[in-house]
């Protein structure tokens, strides 16, 4: 990890904060009264399941981009730096959302955001590499 | 990204179309009145919602053997010429299940079809090279 | 693939038994009689939806944990063998939560620890060697 540790910190820091909401899902199964296979039954265990889900909905495009950015501008920092942003926004989802659906906009946006300048930013440099090598 | 530029594209381009049938979703829920956390209630919703899960639940299937297939063949032109029928596929799909639940086998094929050579190829590809050099 | 050979074929041998489990979905839906996009409404259903969703929820989490795992730690066997647990525990958990909902537990703290320790173990020792190098 010589290359891009920073953004390998940050990617294992999402997987700990991913698993944290599993875990709240799993520990809501008793606390809510609501036995598997069902995932529907108490609001506040299905807040808690949307928080996780919507996560993982969002880890693929979050965990490709910081690393399709990293290298292809070849910036651990940045790119780590970019990827807090996202961190900071999904704990202030996971907040905003475990006391209330409408509170979860907040941090959804910032989220949203950081993920945006990772996607479009490693799009917009692959392809502008290609077309300067004439690739 | 010197490497596997095309490839590079193609994962974030698949993103992309991924994000955008989460929007649909988004907008889905004030447009059906179906609201957070819920993700029932009205047809037209849970066909746009199961629309949006099944691309995920394919994605690490496709971005992992795409990314394998690109590495052990050496082929960046190869593997992201399958990941663009991968992507037709998942157009068809979603403009045929966004029809009728009926309607999203053709779109659901291709991309398996697609999806299923990337595996299969890399696998293949990867137990050969062992083989040769006796590893 | 001359550098993770082992680790690449665990992270499709993993993909193909959650391909599997999604078969078993698709087929569930005329054996049960879940039409799309419905994904309730029979118990054995329900479970075998569960199983699928469940490993999906922990393939970002897998899959990650072992490449950060096998680069840091320049090892490909120990990390496939790591590897190799988890499927392992994810088999028990498709057998033993198709048969019953409380029969799930086992396989599934056997995946669990086996990511735990591909995640912290990556997670240490890319710290540490953060640290070493006073990066």
């Amino acid at each position: 990890m010589q290359i891009h540790p920073l953004v390998a910190i940050v990617s294992l820091l999402a997987l700990l904060l991913y698993f944290y909401m599993s875990l709240r899902v799993g520990q809501g199964r008793s606390k809510y009264g609501v036995a598997a296979p069902a995932v529907t039954g108490h609001p506040d265990f299905e807040r808690d399941y949307r928080i996780q889900m919507n996560t993982l909905e969002w880890l693929p495009i979050f965990l490709v981009s910081l690393w399709l950015f990293a290298i292809s501008w070849g910036s651990d920092l940045v790119a780590a730096g970019i990827g807090v942003v996202w961190l900071i926004g999904r704990v202030l989802y996971l907040t905003g959302y475990s006391r209330a659906a409408e509170a979860r906009g907040p941090g959804f946006g910032i989220q949203a955001l950081a993920a945006g300048v990772l996607l479009f930013g490693a799009l917009g440099r692959i392809v502008w590499l290609m077309v300067q090598h004439g690739a």
